[in-house]
């Protein structure tokens, strides 16, 4: 391996995480390990936005409590975007993109670059890692994994999803026995929606609340990657009414009718990545199930909660999230470059896990769904599969300083690089 | 005061809270501490409804631990229900009631009964104590107060409220840095609507999570009490997101606009007691700023969360609760009737506090609002004398165990007592 010396630039895309900020804190504490190949060590602000603003900050300014505190501080401590280099919808502006990142990279002797983030963001540093080897800028790049939706592929899980579902199952649990202690001959539904739009990792995940009792709420659990029959679904609901005197459901914002038509899609509006706006499911089904059952039905939408939670996130999760962070550095520093990290499972009980690298190649847009065989053959509720793979992910709690009754989360001070170039035309 | 023996009743009603059952852990730990008057420690199921059809348990057959654990465990315990005795709308089903009622006392010669609820149970309590007195039943009857809403008169504040603003609060903030660390140049705003039909307690409460900071989220803050200039509203938001590039906007569900209007009201459609549904402020809010500002908006709907999320209880509001049944315990074999428990704030720094009895015919069906002189100009957020009365509210953590990852709730026995009536009519 040929010994490469410069400064490290780290930065956060997409949606946060209750842990994305660990994999910050592992990276940088980690770096400061290597003072042979790292020499600086930079955070662009606002993921590649920032890093084409030239918004850089230095990340040995800060006090090292602040870095250690990123391990339960939730959101992008870095700031976030969804900013994309779209090379097939926008191949002028993604290629002056390109060309102002290397400015930036060139201009602060970026040798190291890691990028947090989801599939858009394994993408982009594809995309970055690929332009480097093109214009011999030796600079070496590692994706380090991130998302609530833990839809990446080759990772058995994504950091991230351990809190989400830890927070979201804690969520369905209360929500559940609060509904289930009002219940009477009445009869009453809840509708939870969580993230979710074409996986159904997170609604999955709430099955732990049930602890494997068949009566415990969530009783159903609708996942994207399967098509309802309205009338079936109906029927199911009407059994377990039947049965508890009430149903609790938790179902996944993207969730699809038998036609494959989203149940909750406004297919008039689309976000920046040109995905349809979906936020309407729970409502949806509310009105379905008022209208076919004359039940009262209550909807939930924990909407950015989920991914924001940390005063409930897992101990498992912030410390897989840290060694994902610790480990693209290590990688990069003994000369990798284009893999994403990734976690493997060695064993589910006791569970046990380490970390490897991936071809970013292989992880780019590829997105990773439920198995159907972790899916009941009513498709209703996950299996014991499905359990076995989630239950080690929300071990744990991350204890976050608390402050008059409220969680003491970490600030950085951001102390910005002089520019050094013209502004971005 | 003549000395007064038989069996005690608890039940619950209304809308459950975090800690609705640390008031009944309450009430029967000091009930066990007075075996001179309380023979029999019965729970009645579902509250009123359950009575009503003699669905009773009997208390001392649940494991010590159990109802210790009442103390760390959200939702009613013993059911609750949302049935009313109405002597306004429905008076001869009321006096049905009411006989019935007696005739279940009678059976099982209950001369303690405890009723924990917001002002609609309140009212109930108030009622059965009146109907003891003109029956010549000797049977003393106690209120609990409960309620997240916080909307009970002369108490200082309610048990559950304390829980229910350090949950939102957590969930603002967290929510809040998400979204701020999100906040590139295009702006964007979130709303998170929180319960409060006609009190805005739970809305102004989130205002914690600011820390006294202006530039922190939450940005705005509406409450139920006041009417809102919607363009007024689109301009504080459009300030906002000039400043600080997001908005973090909290709502109460029955805000309303300058015409006194619901923003959020679903005028055909009633709940039991005859109230408007409301599901839709922040929905309709959300539309109103994407039309008039350009500004992508989200929405996170806390629903029943707010009211169960024992995880992130209030060891000061637990401590409140618990002390509030056994308050009203004391008072009952003591020789009172007729009252309801209230918590008397003896000063806020160090926070000190005491319980004491309240008639309920003053009580009853009254509501408590937030004051106008604890809310800005303005209107936009609550205030510092706001901020001192919460503040103390949300002090220290409730800790329940964990296991797998997960609160491990109690669930009682709920040993059934014999029949001795024939069924309800």
């Amino acid at each position: 391996m040929a010994e490469l010396i410069g400064n490290m630039l780290v930065a956060q895309s997409g949606g946060p995480t209750a842990v994305i900020n660990a994999s910050i804190a592992g990276a940088v504490q980690e770096a400061g390990r290597h003072p042979e190949a790292v020499e600086e060590i930079y955070g662009g602000l606002n993921g590649i936005l920032g890093i084409l603003n030239e918004d850089l900050i230095d990340l040995q300014e800060e006090k090292r409590l602040a870095v250690e505190g990123l391990k339960y501080t939730p959101a992008a401590g870095l700031g976030t975007c969804r900013y994309k280099i779209d090379f097939k919808k926008k191949p002028e502006q993604a290629a002056k993109d390109m060309d102002r990142l290397f400015e930036v990279f060139q201009a602060h002797n970026i040798r190291y670059f890691f990028y947090a983030g989801g599939n858009d963001s394994q993408d982009t540093s594809l995309k970055i890692h690929e332009e480097a080897v093109k214009r011999g800028w030796e600079m070496r790049v590692i994706g380090i994994p991130k998302t609530i939706d833990n839809d990446l592929p080759h990772t058995d899980h994504c950091p991230g999803y351990g809190s989400a579902i830890k927070y979201a199952a804690t969520t369905v649990m209360e929500v559940g026995i609060d509904v289930g202690s009002m219940a009477t001959d009445d009869g009453s539904c809840c509708i939870i929606e969580v993230m979710g739009r074409s996986a159904g990792w997170i609604a999955a995940g709430t099955v732990l609340a049930k602890r494997g009792d068949p009566a415990a709420p969530p009783h159903i659990i609708l996942l994207p990657e399967m098509q309802y029959h309205l009338q079936e679904l109906m029927d199911k609901v009407r059994e377990t009414i039947a049965a508890y005197k009430y149903c609790v459901m938790v179902v996944g914002e993207g969730i699809r009718d038998r036609e494959g038509r989203e149940i909750g899609a406004d297919e008039t509006k689309r976000d920046a990545f040109g995905h349809p706006v979906l936020a309407g499911a729970a409502w949806k089904l509310k009105e379905f199930i008022e209208a076919a059952l004359r039940t009262k039905t209550r909807t939930v939408l924990l909407g950015y909660s989920q991914r924001a939670a940390a005063h409930c996130a897992s101990a498992t999760d912030a410390a897989e999230a840290a060694a994902c962070g610790e480990s693209a550095v290590k990688a990069a520093v003994a000369g990798q470059s284009g893999f994403m990290v990734k976690i493997v499972r060695e064993q589910s009980q006791p569970y046990k896990w380490s970390t490897a690298l991936h071809d970013l190649r292989e992880v780019a847009n590829v997105e990773h769904f439920v198995p159907r065989e972790w899916i009941s053959e009513d498709g209703f509720l996950p299996n014991e599969q499905f359990v076995e793979y989630a239950r080690p992910l929300i071990e744990g709690e991350v204890k976050a300083p608390i402050e008059g009754g409220l969680p003491k989360y970490v600030v950085l001070e951001k102390a910005r690089l002089e520019k050094k170039l013209p502004p971005r035309a």
